[in-house]
């Protein structure tokens, strides 16, 4: 998967923060021509569409500064160097949510915005959850409050733009195929 | 929706590019305390799924140098300031593809990156596409190829992976349940 290669030329770092950093490479283009890319590098995240037993979906509202606004997602979090994805997917359910699962089933993966970032994220389905603890265990800048709600109300909250994020929406219609089908 | 707000402190701009700034905002957090959101400011996007007369969605296959590989996509594009995002959905459209449309549907719009992005992208369903021009009329350091797909061709793209990205998973499923239902 190599077509209409860009090879760089040099790649200069621009910023370098907690979590994402900036780079801007030259590249040469198909063309011969020189033109430059802005990307970002994020260390890849997962999400977890989990249902309880009485089907309903948990979700998290929290406060998203890049948008200014607070968004209502499934759980999800980023991968640790070095951990695997569904590991990743176990732990961030259990800190979010105090739930955990013997059933973790992958959904699909994939780039949220291949235009300037390498961010991928894992989606995963958890059924049969069971409660672990009642208290989430966050990270120290970390606000968030736990939702369980059904696929009429996921509805309502799409069409209201509450349910606002990529992952949420896709993982949502993911589900409602799988419940038809299952 | 100002839920859990965090307060901007100061916001320190980073890197400012040809397409994406970077800003790292101060903020205050509910408790009290201070932390630092790294963002990423994008112009936000249209993404368009248009189906063929003979059902084939047209896809595009680009290099995305974030992902350092091609991958396909439906048509996709920035939104220029002050363009409504229904007019940047035709212009990408007959730009990348050479078709428009007198029936062009919104579907949804969603955060692609939440943790750390702005980016707001619009999707947009084209029935009764008509062909307008033969050649595509891409940006200087836009190489694309044009495809035509089956919605099997379609699943069989995505399990490869080479389909793999949020905006044209979304919409692929969201076509799925659309042809079903029409």
């Amino acid at each position: 998967m190599k077509k209409f290669e860009e090879k760089t030329i040099q790649s200069e770092l621009k910023f370098k923060g907690r979590i994402i950093t900036l780079q801007v490479d030259e590249v040469l283009l198909p063309n011969g021509e020189k033109s430059n890319r802005e990307i970002v590098k994020h260390p890849g995240a997962v999400a977890i569409m989990a249902l309880t037993e009485d089907k309903k979906i948990i979700l998290v509202e929290q406060y998203r500064k890049a948008l200014e606004r607070s968004i209502i997602e499934i759980p999800a979090g980023k991968i640790e160097p070095g951990e695997p994805p569904e590991v990743t997917a176990l732990r961030e359910l259990e800190e979010e949510t105090g739930y955990t699962t013997r059933k973790l089933k992958y959904i699909q993966s994939f780039a949220t915005s291949p235009g300037f970032a390498d961010e991928i994220i894992h989606l995963y389905f958890a059924e049969n959850i069971e409660k672990m603890t009642e208290k989430a265990d966050l990270d120290d800048d970390e606000f968030v409050e736990l939702m369980y709600v059904s696929i009429d109300e996921m509805e309502s909250l799409i069409r209201n733009k509450q349910v606002y994020d990529a992952k949420t929406a896709f993982a949502f219609l993911w589900l409602k195929n799988y419940l038809k089908e299952n």
